[in-house]
């Protein structure tokens, strides 16, 4: 960050009144510009005992496979960007769950929400994916899983087996999500 | 937003090529500036059957009561940032139990995420606050709760009774959150 968006001058680090640690400040107007992690929300699709998975056609990890998930938009709930996630990548309607998995991903500045879900109809390869298919748990392509939190909902969606018991609350520490 | 944060001059809503919908986009370096839900992490502290809330010193709502809550800061985890606020709001230190509520507030852009936590030790009233003190169940304050969100929280967690019922998922639409 180099000016103000809301101004145009020049932006300095300081620490603001009543704070505790430097943030963005414009050098002329004084707003005072917050930075907060972002949320990806996702979820895992289940028809007749198997998961859709999506291989992704867009940097990064090109040509991985990966739970429906993205960065989650200005007027929706979590939920709902999970859904309209696996429409975008998968051409899928779900009905969403339960959330079951909740990844602190601290260095990309990044949390990331996982819910259960259930597939409702058809699919097909989105703008996002190179291909998109279902898996049943031997099936994981473990090896080619594209990021370590969907990895990590995968493993405890698994484990969970169905039952909701409650958020697996996990921390990632370095930029390689 | 009127300025581009990065070269300075003026940014514009057009939607970006491979998108679906507008952003604010630099009409000079073409950078697209995203805007996302921002997260607002806090716990409902608990000793002795008792729990902690705050009044608050600062608006909105100022003088009503609330769990300590604040907006999650880059660096740290969901849990981390409800401990940190409840330092600072009560310099109270916690431990951190389970996640069991989220809140979507849409209009307001902001994902509100409560977890359980044991309060370790002494409290005494933090910046934000006029006073800090314990209440048990009969006791809270309910037509003086700052805002919805925490009035949610508060009636899941002792609808939970100390158990872990995974996360109660709730959506407000106004932005009187």
């Amino acid at each position: 960050m180099k000016y103000c968006s809301s101004c145009g001058k020049h932006v300095s680090r300081k620490v603001p009144d009543n704070d505790n640690q430097e943030r963005w400040i414009c050098d002329s107007c004084g707003i005072v510009h917050y930075q907060n992690p972002k949320l990806v929300v996702g979820c895992i699709p289940e028809k007749d005992g198997k998961i859709l998975l999506c291989k992704r056609a867009i940097q990064p990890r090109y040509g991985y496979w990966t739970v429906p998930a993205g960065f989650m938009e200005l007027g929706e709930s979590l939920a709902q960007g999970a859904a309209r996630e696996t429409l975008e990548e998968a051409c899928a309607e779900v009905q969403i769950g339960h959330m079951f998995a909740a990844v602190d991903v601290v260095d990309a500045g990044q949390v990331h929400i996982f819910f259960t879900a259930k597939l409702l109809g058809d699919f097909r390869v989105g703008e996002e994916s190179l291909e998109v298919a279902m898996f049943s748990a031997d099936d994981i392509p473990w090896d080619d899983i594209a990021f370590r939190s969907g990895r990590y909902a995968l493993e405890k969606y698994f484990e969970d087996d169905g039952q909701n018991n409650g958020v697996h609350v996990h921390e990632l520490r370095s930029k390689r999500f």
